[in-house]
């Protein structure tokens, strides 16, 4: 097998736990990078030659290498004990199989995602190092969970950085286009070949199940509202009408299917359009809700687009804020990585502060339970909702 | 009304909402606290003289002057406005009527705390501003909640530092020994004469939900027990059995008392004992859970102690990750102030690591909704538990 040493010193935060290599932390003179086939797997040592592990090696990236082990060896027998340990988790915490069976490097396999909607799965893989392995991933994987169909969700932007190919194919049995699934106790229907990422965002699974409790009788907003995850579950909770919110046509329309799903249809309402041209119009009408969720896409893709993220998370929070009647409850949540929960916390710190309100934040949440967040690694924790009730007038 | 001058750039917090004044923010060339009777309300205003709000200050405290209004006044209206907002709050996100009633600053009322026990209510001064309005708080109180009674809990460590006397009485009706309430739906009972602080902590009511629906045929180890907060909560979920461990045997005879509460008490085991020294014999005894719940006391009760506190907690993780079976759940908790939620996380990562371990932490939470964040004030959120599942073997 190829090695890798490090650079002095580059050793400490791989000891620590964390799994990733950046590519100035490698000894290319004593080991060069180039010429390493994509994937390759490499034992990695520190700089006076000791073993830290085994490590998927990609030398065009900047996190060129992924620890998989931190033995001399990697293969498919270390595949078959992770996925198997991975799903033993899930059936131990979840009652439903409807869950991210695995979240990557959490889960001890780099480059993998496998969302599971009941006999369907979803598979998502974005290095090289894990695309090698592919087909025993979905060998075992028909193996442990016996599925009813596997699709391969790689189309997705991540894998073009790494120059990979895009694939959408059904991989093993039939997959229908609406996979049914449930999320917190409510039926629902994931469109895992047409939606977003594996169709369906499991993150917010516990965000979800916090606000349907609270719900009853309630007008909802949901901006963003992309299948209905949380518009959908507040009207299966009693919520008197839930306005989904969303630039697609095609995600309304899902919407649509889900409430129809639950019977209630007719408690929907939709609007197709950009956010924050809909908040406007709202704004500018007098609209009120009772409970606004807000959980964009990710503003800040990359850490140097966060000054502009930050003002942009400051500027929808103040926009939704103002929509909320004199005693209500806004959702304010954000995907992205490179933005900090305290930061989060003071957009709407600001916006109750401008609109001269009263915030008491009621919860602060995170991903579920089947995202686990790897305690070396900050990076897979990404997830954030804070539950924020604003009062009519600041004392 | 006596007015308080502050030094130049001192507003800015207060601009963002914070609501503490250092002694050393006070202009005391111009405007003296020397003199100044504790408790007083005083008119705040910055370096130009342009009002601040109206705060309770006592020269003799670090933090001489608590915000209690925007406005150039302060008297019983505003109290009443601020608990009845209060209460509304708590009738909006709980069913049953046992909560923090009263959470200080968040609910614009600093200094106090009035945990509600049905209909029993433990009021909690901790300042001499507040002590001013205590009379009105209670007789609003009664009009409010119209409780069977209520008991003064100012026997508490923190009036002793503002020099305030020592006294615990009913103030109000009658109120027995143990206080009948629930939390997450299991009927309890809370020594609210004799227990710590008010009788119960209900901060981590939401941690602990979250725990009970994954203790189901498990053993489960409750160290720092107190009176059975998570261990009675996860008998009457179905955990097979809990270990509840106190240095105090009257805490465990509240363990007891609950358990019995739930017809349980022949699940439950007590140890009575520092935790140091169970874990340490039940290490050596080679004793194993499935479910640790590690709830201690704050080790870092000021700024000062942050270093040999933290050295605590890793020492106590680490002991406590030895006593979890092969596939277990650890709830690392910590309601230090001073330590940082990642603190803590770092806490279970390496001893996970030390122990050659692999964690997952499936969830982080806070406060519950009754203990509400105040989003300008960082020092309102202490609380912290994560949820670590911990493998066999460290890949």
């Amino acid at each position: 097998m190829l090695e890798l040493l490090l650079n002095r010193g580059a050793e400490r935060r791989l000891k620590r736990g964390h799994l990733w290599i950046y590519s100035n932390e490698v000894d290319t003179k004593r080991s060069p990078l180039k010429g390493i086939a994509p994937g390759s797997l490499c034992q990695v040592h520190d700089s006076k030659g000791k073993l830290l592990g085994t490590a998927f090696v990609n030398p065009s990236q900047l996190i060129c290498g992924r620890l998989v082990s931190r033995k001399s060896s990697f293969d498919e027998i270390d595949i078959s004990e992770r996925l198997l340990s991975s799903l033993s988790l899930r059936q131990r915490y979840f009652e439903h199989p409807s869950y991210r069976l695995i979240y990557g490097d959490s889960d001890g396999l780099p480059g993998l995602v496998v969302d599971r909607f009941g006999d369907y799965l979803a598979v998502q893989v974005s290095n090289w190092g894990m695309e090698h392995f592919q087909q025993q991933v979905v060998d075992k994987l028909i193996e442990l969970v016996q599925p009813e169909g596997i699709l391969l969700r790689n189309d997705h932007q991540g894998r073009a950085v790494e120059g990979m190919p895009q694939v959408k194919e059904v991989v093993f049995g039939d997959v229908p286009e609406m996979a049914p699934f449930e999320e917190n106790g409510v039926p629902l229907l994931a469109p895992i070949h047409e939606g977003q990422k594996t169709g369906w965002f499991y993150d917010h699974r516990e965000n979800r199940r916090l606000l349907n409790r609270w719900v009853k009788g309630k007008r909802v907003l949901d901006l963003f509202s992309y299948a209905g995850g949380w518009g959908v579950q507040a009207l299966a909770n009693g919520a008197t009408s839930t306005t989904c919110v969303d630039a697609s046509q095609q995600a309304l329309d899902w919407c649509r299917v889900n409430a129809d799903h639950n019977g209630l249809v007719d408690k929907l309402n939709t609007v197709h359009g950009k956010a924050l041209d809909v908040l406007k119009a709202m704004v500018a009408d007098g609209e009120k809700f009772d409970v606004i969720v807000l959980d964009p896409p990710a503003f800040i893709k990359r850490r140097k687009d966060h000054k502009a993220g930050l003002s942009a998370y400051r500027h929808i929070n103040e926009l939704a804020m103002r929509l909320l009647g004199e005693d209500g409850l806004l959702v304010s949540a954000s995907c992205s990585m490179h933005l900090q929960s305290d930061e989060l916390l003071d957009c709407v710190r600001g916006a109750a502060h401008r609109l001269g309100r009263h915030a008491r934040i009621l919860a602060s949440g995170g991903q579920g339970a089947d995202h686990p967040v790897h305690p070396a690694i900050p990076e897979t924790s990404y997830l954030k909702a804070h539950f924020a009730h604003l009062s009519g007038n600041r004392w």
